[in-house]
């Protein structure tokens, strides 16, 4: 996964965000934690990203969303099974944290055998004692023309 | 705006999800308000439903992600100029909160004069002194086959 650092918006340098930079980088830190294991085809991290309860949620790009860790969990084991490993190149991606949850709005720019798109991701996370878990992802194709 | 109520499921039935049952009917409340705004095309109440602040973005069915309550309000002001009035069927809507942030993921069923389709959305809401306050809505379509 690369980061294209010029589409980049630090949203420490806005007052209006909130958050101190400590919890913006820890979600940042579990964003890309959250792609590398996509990237990487490998279930354990993805499984490590995820809060593992009924509450979360995922929406794939065309899916419809699917709800609670073992749904969730099926989906990337069925993605990481298909014949087109996925790269990414990340841009425009938002940070913001409020109290024990945080966002993250991304751009996922992918290069595939298949060609490539962006997909438009939000993130959801929610601070736990072990770090920020991810609730809820969704993604979706944006459209050529857009 | 109708809710389909045969699809609905009802976190307060599950115990593994978080927030009593007065913050759960608020978060409700507050989403169907969007949706009634959105029907509605009322610019007003659309506004009484979203955070004004920068941090608020917006990803409407192949857009890019929108940022800031300047360009998320002037996308509602351009679909509510459109010539496509929207119904909505609200089914399998399902609410999460947890502590000052809720989460809502619902299918948007939409009949409409140039047709109908499912779009997959998640709404997250933060609580303010004044309410619940939208600062994240993310909508997909629905591929017909998934």
């Amino acid at each position: 996964m690369r980061i294209a650092s010029g589409g980049m918006q630090d949203p420490a340098d806005d007052d209006t965000f909130e958050g101190d930079s400590e919890d913006e980088a820890s979600v940042r830190a579990a964003n890309r934690a959250f792609y590398d294991a996509f990237e990487a085809r490998d279930l354990d991290a993805m499984s490590d990203v995820w809060e593992h309860a009924d509450r979360v949620s995922c929406t794939h790009p065309g899916w419809r969303t699917l709800h609670g860790w073992g749904a969730v969990s099926g989906s990337w084991f069925a993605l990481f099974g298909g014949p087109s490993p996925l790269q990414f190149i990340l841009t425009d991606e938002v940070v913001c944290v409020a109290g024990d949850a945080a966002w993250v709005t991304v751009d996922e720019n992918l290069i595939s055998a298949d060609g490539g798109g962006t997909v438009a991701a939000v993130n959801l996370f929610l601070r736990s004692p072990a770090g920020w878990r991810l609730v809820s992802h969704h993604g979706s194709a944006v459209a050529p023309q857009a």
